[in-house]
């Protein structure tokens, strides 16, 4: 597979996004990268790498978007950004999928005004990879979309069972819906209409889960509209860290506690690995006519490297036609 | 102060309902407490505990809410509840607060049936402490309205405004709003309007927060809907519980693990006290025309006691009035 990286996004572009592309090459025979984005800065990151140099392509992109500007400006004033141009190489077929970690409501604005949504889907949803106790499940829509209507859930809760199902190898993934409580009668307008809509489907659909539930693996795919799945990821991710930061404080004002602390390091590293943005990589843009990933803004290489093998699979496995001919056969069945 | 207590409502009662209420009356001098429920169960309860008896006094109510009534059904059916006869005691102005850890929904449907809402109140709010890495915070409207207006959303900034500075001393809260950026364009429809007419207010409104810096102490009330309000609450609720079993798990799997846990056991003590929903009790319904006070269904006797504390502190300083006020002179503010 051959995969567009915008060299020029996230908190540190272009330094990490190249050395996660040589790496991404020197670990996998079946990825190309194209680094798209400023030509002579890219160029001297890759300057004294050891790879494979045919599996890594350059393509210039004179403009950069930056985290502050809004979607509409960028797309109607920027049109050599990197986020631009890469896209452009998967519309043109001269790549087969995209991975951004800069501005992603830039990333999703411009992949749904060149590639379009999915047969059967009126609005992509960015679905994200968080781990829980046993294992992981799929948290969408995880920000793309802050008002949504109840068949905008039922779509994402279609894709969602189709990503886990390809991607993460699951079977019958366990889908459910983010509420305030288990019986159907618990949510608001929005669940509660869309409550009714699941359960038409042919989907393994569980019923509402409540956020204490949410970590615990009793679902594989928990959907909830844009805004409460971006302040849901947020309050995972800050409060992972705040956790962390008041056991070290603890830690240090026992006396045995440094001793302790010094101990255990190898079982808190593990655990940091667990609960590691970089470990899950990037988020697909659902529902895209494409393969566009967006990746973390703080992403580090080894995050720019899962994201691209994310990519290389999501592309290699047309996740985005497969979406289609689910959704397609569920309404059949529905219908029949 | 006079508090009544639900001696039936929670998981565990009434055994730790009662211990609770003894374990006040030893602690604080100015706290009577009436226990209401089934007088012989709670009679057995109080055998051979040592407490001065004049100031723990019992009314009999024949009825018990279960957890999965609906509180139409319940507030119709159910007129001799524990519920309802300890609300109907704040009502008489026979008792100064009520305290349940039984069904939340039957709570404030009865005191809203019972009491009404403060002048200036459309809707109450639940209002929850939470930790932060400093300090605490207010979160609000932690469940009680799962669809709102702005209009709410406002009314539950001032009332948040008014608990914070009389229950937890803080002269001039910083308010913020819980959404996706801290751009004022940044939101939902409910949350972008909200955030107009918060900024007219004379709150320390300080605009939006993030998920991730919720527990940062950037805010002293954090104002959002009641679904989101409840799923934020029990995702972090969820997520420190897992976060404890990961780490317990990883520590194990390490073999100098086990030690460096010992020695870290008081650390460890020290951090459940600091996120323990027990240390913070109970949770006002704000904007109630009196006092009532809901308390978690798995409350301990400690946690009953600190409920028990919060409600004759927000009796005794009239927080339900001073609401009222704090609202009448916010808009006449505005106005002028």
């Amino acid at each position: 597979m051959k995969v567009a990286l915008d060299a020029m996004g996230g908190d540190y572009a272009p330094s990490v996004n190249v050395e996660g592309a040589v790496e991404t090459v020197n670990e996998h025979d079946d990825i190309e990268i194209v680094l798209v984005g400023n030509e002579p800065l890219i160029k001297r990151e890759l300057e004294n790498k050891r790879y494979p140099s045919h599996r890594i392509s350059l393509v210039h992109a004179s403009q950069v978007i930056e985290m502050n500007e809004p979607p509409t400006t960028a797309l109607r004033k920027k049109k050599d950004s990197s986020i631009r141009v890469g896209i452009d190489l998967v519309k043109a077929g001269n790549a087969d999928a995209f991975v951004s970690a800069g501005h992603s409501g830039v990333v999703m604005a411009t992949s749904l005004f060149l590639l379009g949504t999915s047969k059967g889907v009126d609005r992509p949803a960015i679905a994200t990879v968080m781990p829980t106790l046993k294992d992981t499940f799929i948290l969408l829509d995880a920000g793309a979309n802050v008002d949504c209507k109840p068949e905008n859930l039922l779509q994402f809760a279609l894709m969602g069972n189709t990503y886990c199902k390809l991607l993460l190898g699951k079977n019958s993934p366990k889908v459910a819906l983010l509420s305030i409580g288990e019986e159907d009668t618990k949510g608001n307008e929005l669940t509660k209409e869309a409550f009714k809509l699941l359960k038409g489907t042919r989907l393994n659909f569980i019923g509402n889960i409540e956020g204490k539930d949410m970590f615990t693996g009793k679902a594989d795919v928990i959907v909830c509209d844009g805004f409460i799945g971006n302040i849901a990821l947020k309050i995972s991710e800050g409060l992972a860290e705040t956790i962390i930061k008041m056991l070290k404080r603890e830690i240090t004002s026992v006396s045995t506690g440094r001793i302790g602390y010094l101990m255990m390091k190898p079982a808190i590293r593990n655990f940091k690995k667990r609960t590691d943005y970089d470990e899950y990589g990037g988020a697909p843009l659902l529902g895209i006519n494409g393969a566009c990933i967006i990746s973390h803004g703080r992403s580090t290489a080894k995050a720019i490297k899962n994201a691209l093998r994310v990519a290389s699979d999501y592309a290699g496995k047309r996740v985005f036609e497969v979406i289609s001919t689910d959704i397609e056969n569920d309404l059949i069945g529905r219908v029949a």
